[in-house]
């Protein structure tokens, strides 16, 4: 299910923990049983009798293969699976499956997968395709740089459980330290764009691009936008691809030629140093543009804003690009976080997260996720977009860079950069090419004097990859990894014979064509806040991510309360390979020989997703949920206009799915029709057929997640994919539940056409704090040749006679390379059995979580059997009018812990029905501790109400309830002033100078 | 300065605070200043003004070095030094050095080392050297052997500075974690040698055996100890060096021969299995030894008792071994925890650490270092040993790898690898070579029926080392990692034809030679704590880490209290080769041309650290800084006994010095003279004339700490050891506060001989909650040629005809080589600006907190200018008649925060006398959060008695205050029955069954 039906719906979805492993299992169960004895009696549930594999040679009984994956997976043992199923009745596994799936979906074999590996044998496998990797130097730009994440920021963020594994920050009174980072994030954004608002990241530069686009076109409705032809490829193809569907006409063309004079153009989109490098002066067209009521969109980079005039003082409306640079590794291609910045006026057209600021139940300030209300979970297909996902994690690791480097640093790394290019350009000139702008930041194009061969003859003997065009230019982008010893190869490789010891003294200290000398030359400050200005030193970032991951719950202190989504096991193995330079250095365009290791790993991934899934090709590229279906919807009409049938563009949307579906199919150009959910959650067959009766001439297709967000298998489900085929229509399955049917069932043998798999769910990419995502599309046969394609690197199969492609929805050709290693690892490890009882066991959780809860909660949906699926929805309506207690109170005094008897207490009259432990949690330290205690229940109860929450191990909420009312009332989006970033170790001595500084 | 003296002074030395980076001085001075606007300024610490490379050239200013290390390193930045100056009155930091450090001490040039390297250089030169470690596959055993270590422990243990930053749990209610967690190891090393009392770890199995001869010496004073010649020669080589100094007589001998009838045998060594692999029935030899007085020393392996009869179970005294192959990467010889369990009668004889069971002050169960009066800073040259630290990383790891496999997991383990060796020594049979014994573990050795050459050659083919006896023999140990393929390729090396799976069918499913056969099988249970049988799937294990974890404060929340060693800064650039296979993966006895990646650290690590020092040469063998005052010292004597002056025996030691120094020295022989201390804390130099006088004839040696324990940098040093030379003795001059002296002064220039270098103080390794260390030693030339060698592998220059080694100190040839790269890494980036400035701080530090205490405490030492070294001591004897406080008091409140005023307080009658803050600190959550609060000061106070400790990221001791007498009273060192284990995530299932079980 999807991440965001917690705050408008009321009734609590507990699938949270049942989707999972069963250490959450275990934690709600203590919620609802607090008397349970927890003593353990000493029994390993890890080696409880080979489930899986029978021995059969001697060999195997003698020395069976080591480890078992699946059973450090996968959480409960054998003993307290036979528990469960003895409570539910249930004789094994296949009895519980038959009671749950329909018969008629059943796969009746195993998985083709590869016997499973153990742990150590995939590093094996790994240090083998690794090597395959070509970690050459790559100076090719064109939107990705090599980069040097701090290594402290590595380890103690990308490889620290504490900060991958929490959920996207719902729950906001449990993750003020991720969203305070976030915030820091905005504010960097803020700041070096020269904007006012900025949200908490976007997927990449180019959907970025094309969620401006998007954004300009809902706020004045008019239907062409321009494009400079010296805009990322990626990004120009992102931004057409989007447009198609929208009936937008896109026209590329030189920005001084743009005519705007016809007051028929959305926007302008522009790139600021552009791809070719060079820095254009804008200003005029900028103001031509506003006079003729289009808006602007400029795209940049924000190394280069260290030093360069930002996009927001000549007045633009929107920039957009990536973080990358600013410490995310190149990762083939991702995940990086994406910026979003926009003029105060346009704030609530904004796509994407937007943390704000606010006051909790104490009055004191605090951080939450703002104007929800424009997201897709309340307006559907009126959303601003169908994005649900940040890239949270990236986000923060750019801002934790900023802070780190702080605005000094940063100035001084763009500077030393940017007098790199001006050594390297003066070589490349007294080598005799022809340099092709003298006004760049970082990158330089040049036409060889001898054409491109001599220079990638010698840039190849050196292990360099440069940016070779097919118009004989040659393009080079430096970066702050660029020693003395690259500037050597580089001017080596440009055939310079003087030393840059003697270009740096011909140019001298002031070099003429600096950006300093120039009208470009930033001379606004930024990132001025405190939190930017004091974690220089090592120990004060590790104290300070240390300090911020502590005050957020994550899978390192217990199941995500309120978290939907299936929240796996990230197992370290899986995570490993993600810090290999072979896997984290790559640039993704370099030569597809370059990365065979990849090629390796998408190839093997792809027939296990294909075997998983029942399809038949897989594309990589869609780096979310949400992009998957737009793919996939894209894909869709594609195939349908190819057989001419245009017509067809009205997609059928159960009410009860999520948001995203039908902002996507709006993306898609689709008209949506909602079709009615039945008193048992289930699709109403009858308003099904009625409609595709009534739209059999223009249906495109159906929108369905399975199991359905109802927590039920459907009995229906093959005849409804039946019905829409034989209205000629498609049947799209959203693959949101996949991990209920992963060796159970699969969507391409019961009818559907295609899915996206979010193997942040499914296959163990963690959370990330709300992204990185990976949302590839699977396909059957018909639909294959649409996949998406890629304008520098097309995926393997997306060119040739056969190849349709729609267009291109990522920037990277195979989206979010770096993280795919993880849910490749994870089918290895697991193999057929594993994977398959994983889902088992979710099911197997779910169902008896249902039934431990009866006569205390009621189950809302089930299957004729009695049966739910991986996760099921408890009715808490009639609470409010017994207890006067809404889905809210529950969820935060989830934080606290302990629930049902409280209602109770409430409905008996023990506990007064506005001053209970529910409608005043969550509780904080500064609350409990308080000597001032008014409340009619006690500290004890208020943070300890079962004997097993203890201060030593008990986590905290480190605010009061959020008041998300008066923060989307009194919006602050960027760092405010205020004393939440004290901490023991600041700076004495700079702050009793501030004092007297501000006092004098 | 040294680790021990909290618990024994009533003086309250502050230095733990000031030989850091900044940070730590900054959360003391809000001790001390609460009152302290504590608002940043926004300065950049970073940038601050090139203070030490000044640009030269035009490329130096236009392309800079990237990033300077240093800044990163050391806290304080330019603005605050200055304020500091100011403070103290001093113009810049030669004016001083100028008044700290003796004029005729200085070093008047800068130390010659290689120019700085930034991070990423130093990666790429890490990449370079690590490539030259040829990381083969290898069964040569003897002690090491490959293992596992579960990712996430290896990352959420060893990768983290959560883990890696504690220091020794002095202060146990902050160290309830890791105290816990050295509970578990002792368990573990209990149930598993079926002994009753186990310590929290040695450095190594060979001074574990050390160790226990000396342990038999001090029992039954007898001067003749038998060691069976089939002991690890490394082992061997130990304990004889250590005899050696004791005049303890050592016979190697068989043990069917050795003949105890004289009842003048001490005690014997034996080996289970023994060094070839062969397990031998010693049941009557132990019943025979303790019939004529004789103890009886076991070594043995914790793999092999997983399903080996545990010595115990035949009455063996005392079992030693290593506990490197639960877990711990080889590491090319360390560092690992040796561990050492006896009979509970010998329980204070104990040499180490051990952890106990206590109450605390709200009668909860608590855990603490216990029966510290055994330890050297209690009984200096009468304790049990000089060993002062313990390998607690290293146990913690492999104790956790115990608790992720658990009992069954573990036999799994011994199981196969046991079947394994009986596949392949069944193959070695088939294959024609003469199998040397037919009941083993998983080493077997046999007789080449053509010799080892063709072994050999075939070996080097598949890139494998084996164990290649010069008698012609071959040894295979095999382990956990141990995949088939690896097995297949064994069986090819050793010429058999047949397949595993044949030989495995021939030999059934129940091998006859299969120890499970004989009477040797293991029938005990082991590991049947509980702690030892939940957390066997990784998200259960991550949980249970993270909670231990988070109740210890480390570097990663503030500065130390009450650590008193110099706590650095433990960058990840420095820690993160310590993961890399190539470093980690390398067996120690390996052939030397396969570590040339180590052999070109430790050349460029012993340059460096001799151009520091101004010594000439350098040993890396010890592992510990009380093994290197050990060698030292032992050098000493050798070098004085090859000039034919065996006389001279007499240890010089100031009565200030820590108990380590007379420990030492009494283990070398040597008898110790003290020698009185001054009242400014410096040598009473007419004591010193008149003792060097009385022993001219048979002075050995002075050991002198510099700058002294009292924080000054004394005077006279230059003068000091021109006197004892001029005596006939040499110098051995402690290095535990070389922090001070790095870049300013050379031990080896003002007439020092020898020091020991305790690299996890000065030069980076991270303490790990109490070890690893390192304590290399630096000798002038005249002594290089008496260093420790080794008899498996004899480091560089320790053979030859110069070479007149005095023998070995540890079980490795490089001591703990795997975490040299830190020290190595450190020193290269800081450079030899960065490394003095990091001294010039240290100093900087100090005297500021002194002069800022003024008036508040008085500094008990200082200089004739009234300038401390980089520590001092504050006296507060009269707080215990003013107040009724002891530093006792203080040292615990300083874990709530705030002191001085507090004492103020009861000194003006304004708190009482027994109930205030202090006496009752510190507060724990669950006091403070209690409904029942009777106490004269509130909560508020209690808690958070200044306004910058807050709630949400206040740093909370898990426990109150604890009772080390009652503990000692009441010994209880392994996991004891209660439920302090609990967890939210324990498993409701089991517990109901445990409690039906257990009230029915």
């Amino acid at each position: 299910m999807k991440e965001k039906e917690v705050n408008n719906t009321k009734m609590l979805k507990a699938g949270y923990c049942f989707t999972s492993t069963n250490n959450n299992l275990r934690s709600v169960l203590f919620q609802l049983r607090p008397k349970l004895d927890n003593r353990g009696n000493g029994v390993s549930p890890i080696y409880r009798s080979q489930v899986f594999y029978q021995s059969t040679t001697v060999l195997d009984k003698l020395y069976p293969r080591h480890d078992n994956f699946s059973e450090r997976h996968i959480g409960p043992g054998a003993e307290e699976k036979r528990t469960m199923l003895d409570f539910l009745g249930i004789r094994d596994m296949k009895e519980l499956v038959t009671k749950s799936v329909p018969g008629n979906i059943l796969l009746d074999r195993d998985l083709k997968l590869d016997k499973p590996l153990g742990e150590l044998e995939l590093m094996e496998r790994l240090y083998k395709m690794a090597a395959k990797n070509h970690v050459w130097r790559s100076y090719i730009g064109l939107g990705y740089y090599n980069t040097y994440t701090p290594h402290t920021i590595q380890r103690n963020i990308f490889e620290n459980p504490g900060w991958t594994t929490q959920y996207t920050p719902y729950q906001a009174e449990l993750a003020q330290g991720r969203l305070e980072s976030l915030l820091n994030y905005q504010t960097m954004i803020c700041d070096m764009t020269g904007l006012k608002i900025a949200n908490a990241s976007l997927l990449d530069e180019a959907t970025a691009a094309a969620e401006a686009m998007g954004l300009c076109y809902r706020h004045n409705k008019r239907r062409k936008f321009y494009i400079d032809n010296k805009c990322h490829p990626q990004s120009i193809g992102v931004v057409e691809t989007r447009a198609s569907a929208l009936g937008i006409e896109i026209e590329r063309i030189d920005w001084k030629e743009m005519d705007l004079s016809k007051r028929d153009v959305s926007g302008v989109l522009l790139q600021y140093p552009n791809t070719s490098g060079a820095v254009e002066d804008y200003t005029n067209l900028v103001e031509n543009a506003h006079h003729n009521g289009t808006l602007v969109v400029c795209a940049t980079d924000l190394l280069a804003l260290t030093i360069l005039r930002p996009p927001g003082e000549f007045d633009i409306d929107i920039a957009v690009g990536s973080s990358q640079r600013f410490g995310i590794p190149l990762g083939y291609g991702g995940p990086h976080a994406g910026f979003f910045a926009v003029k105060e006026q346009f704030m609530r057209l904004m796509p994407g997260r937007m943390v704000g600021v606010t006051r909790d139940a104490s009055g004191g300030d605090a951080y939450r996720l703002a104007l929800q209300t424009r997201e897709q979970h309340i307006r559907r297909d009126k959303a601003t977009s169908n994005i649900c996902t940040a890239q949270a994690l990236l986000a923060n690791m750019a801002a934790m860079y900023a802070v780190y480097h702080g605005p000094k640093g940063l100035r001084h790394i763009g500077e030393r950069v940017h007098n790199a290019t001006l050594i390297l350009a003066e070589g490349v000139k007294k080598a005799g090419h022809q340099l092709q702008t003298d006004l760049f930041f970082d990158t330089i194009r040049f036409i060889p004097q001898n054409g491109q061969a001599e220079i990638v003859q010698r840039a190849n003997e050196k292990e360099i990859n440069l940016c070779y065009q097919s118009d004989g230019q040659v393009g080079i982008s430096l970066d702050e990894t660029v020693e003395r010893e690259d500037l050597a190869d580089l001017l080596h490789v440009v055939g310079c014979t003087q030393t840059m010891e003697e270009i740096a003294e011909e140019l001298g200290t002031q070099p003429v064509n600096s950006i300093n000398n120039t009208a470009f030359h930033r001379t606004s400050e930024y990132l001025t806040h405190k939190v930017f200005n004091r974690y220089h030193s090592e120990t004060n970032i590790v104290r300070y991510m240390k300090q911020l991951e502590n005050k957020d719950l994550s899978l390192v202190h217990s199941m995500i309360p309120l978290g939907s989504c299936t929240m796996k096991l990230n197992s370290t193995t899986e995570m490993m390979p993600c810090s290999w330079k072979e896997f984290a250095n790559i640039h993704p365009f370099v030569p597809l020989e370059h990365a065979q290791g990849y090629k390796e790993m998408f190839e093997e991934l792809e027939r296990d997703l294909c075997e998983i899934t029942g399809y038949d090709k897989i594309s990589l590229q869609p780096n979310s949920g949400a992009q998957g279906e737009y793919a996939g919807l894209r894909a869709i009409m594609a195939y349908l206009h190819s057989k001419g049938e245009t017509q067809r563009s009205v997609c059928l949307i159960p009410v009860s799915a999520h948001g995203t579906n039908p902002a996507s199919a709006q993306m898609a150009g689709m008209k949506i029709q909602p079709i009615n959910v039945d008193k048992n959650g289930a699709v109403d067959m009858k308003h099904l057929t009625a409609m595709a009766e009534k739209y059999s001439d223009t249906l495109a297709c159906l929108m369905v997640t399975y199991p359905s967000t109802n927590g039920v298998f459907d009995n229906g489900i093959r005849e409804i994919c039946d019905l829409i085929h034989d209205k000629g229509g498609q049947v799209y399955l959203d693959g949101a539940n996949m991990n209920a049917q992963v060796g159970i069932c699969r969507p391409g043998d019961y009818g559907s056409d295609v899915s996206h798999l979010n193997l942040h769910k499914t296959f163990c990419i963690p959370h990330g704090g709300g992204g990185p995502g990976m949302g590839p599309i699977g396909v059957k046969q018909h639909l294959a040749p649409y996949l998406p394609t890629h304008p520098v690197i097309p995926p393997y199969g997306t060119t040739g006679p056969e190849a349709k492609s729609f267009g291109v929805v990522s920037a990277a050709p195979f989206g979010s390379s770096a993280i795919l290693p993880i849910s490749w690892g994870y089918i290895k490890m697991m193999g057929a059995d594993g994977l398959r009882h994983a889902s088992e066991v979710a099911i197997l959780n779910a169902n008896y979580m249902s039934k431990r809860l009866k006569g205390h909660y009621k189950t809302l949906y089930k299957n004729e059997n009695g049966f739910v699926a991986h996760e099921f929805i408890i009715d808490c309506r009639e609470f409010k009018k017994t207890a006067n207690i809404e889905v809210m109170d529950i969820a935060k005094r989830l934080q606290d812990y302990a629930i049902r008897k409280e209602i109770h207490d409430i409905e008996t009259g023990k506990s007064d029905s506005r001053m209970n432990p529910l409608k005043m949690s969550p509780h904080s330290q500064a609350v409990i501790m308080s000597s001032n205690w008014d409340r009619p229940y006690s500290r004890e109860v208020a943070a300890y109400p079962v004997a097993y929450v203890k201060p030593e191990t008990k986590f905290w909420p480190s605010v009061s309830r959020i008041d998300d009312i008066y923060g989307d009332q009194n919006l602050v989006c960027t760092c405010p002033p205020m004393e939440s970033y004290e901490s023991p170790f600041v700076d004495p001595l700079k702050d009793r100078k501030t004092a007297a500084a501000s006092s004098g």
